[in-house]
């Protein structure tokens, strides 16, 4: 299959390409680096980077930033963070590369455990992760040619717990390659309107 | 209890009021009608509501718009409609709002069906309703002074079946009065953090 990896250079994204490059053609983008440029948050960015590489047999999306910080202090501008980023980000490559997919390809989005599991801190990653498995139940329902949409929510990573670790106690970090095999489920499965848990 | 209803207009609301007016001092708003106004999607016009209105027990929103249209030609513009509107504007309302609740006070949002049970046309809607309970679940763990939050997700009302009931074939109508006890439950109970189902 022929596949572009948005978010490729970062922690999923490299697991990501590293299980699926040895059966399948891989196209790496990135905000900066890959073989293609895009930023999510323009839909005239997504659309010149798809008019760029043309069809593809699956989409899979690992990018998007996320606010976090206190409630008690959180606005209206902080929480679009989120919204603009890895919510609308992530849904406009999909509503876009919609196009670009050949008949029975994929589309793979990213959420998270928390979800499902909030943190301090999170209450922006709860409401857009939770909207990316909203919107993928949505989107699944009317996708033709046997095009699928899923998503993958991974729990904190091991490779990220030097950082996010303290947000996380007790939970059981995974490793970026577990996750990774979410993703590969999504693109050479048949479910639809499914979240992977790699929890 | 004072509570202030946004929405309270609306087929919900007018529910929610007539259930909740014997027992409480309730502050009716909308967008044009009520006590006073509000437009939930700028952050100095619900400031300047509740700075008018001072502290309450309560808030409960059933306000805010969402985008209806098929996934093919579905575009970011269109998406942003429901998270500027309901989700967004709704989320405001509590952060803002979460200063003027006096202690143990509530907040109570309004997701809906479609964030568990997709419908056609309706990804914007999953994607949204979905964020509303996602925020809640995350937004309750941090709220200090015994504040509280929940979701109320209605299934289609039996009022709306006119103009909604095509897009929803087979569901089980419910009726607002129906609705408006989840409201209820969450405004004078003791639970946070819960998406009340009316299916």
């Amino acid at each position: 299959m022929r596949i572009v990896v948005v978010g490729a250079s970062g922690t999923i994204g490299k697991a990501v390409v590293g299980a699926l490059a040895d059966q399948h053609d891989i196209i790496q983008v990135g905000k900066q680096h890959g073989d293609h440029q895009v930023d999510i948050t323009r839909s005239d960015s997504i659309l010149q980077l798809f008019e760029r590489i043309g069809k593809v047999d699956a989409i899979v999306s690992a990018a998007g930033r996320l606010h976090f910080g206190p409630l008690a202090e959180m606005n209206a501008e902080q929480f679009k963070i989120g919204l603009h980023d890895k919510l609308l980000g992530q849904v406009d490559l999909a509503l876009i590369g919609q196009h670009y997919l050949n008949d029975g390809g994929s589309i793979t989005l990213t959420s998270g455990i928390v979800s499902e599991e909030p943190i301090r801190y999170g209450a922006n990653a709860s409401a857009v992760n939770a909207a990316i498995e909203g919107f993928v139940r949505g989107a699944a329902v009317e996708l033709p040619r046997g095009l699928r949409i899923n998503a993958v929510s991974p729990n904190v990573l091991q490779e990220s717990w030097p950082v996010y670790g303290p947000y996380f106690a007790g939970f059981e970090a995974v490793p970026a390659s577990r996750v990774a095999l979410a993703y590969q489920r999504s693109v050479e499965g048949v479910q639809t309107g499914r979240v992977y848990r790699v929890w």
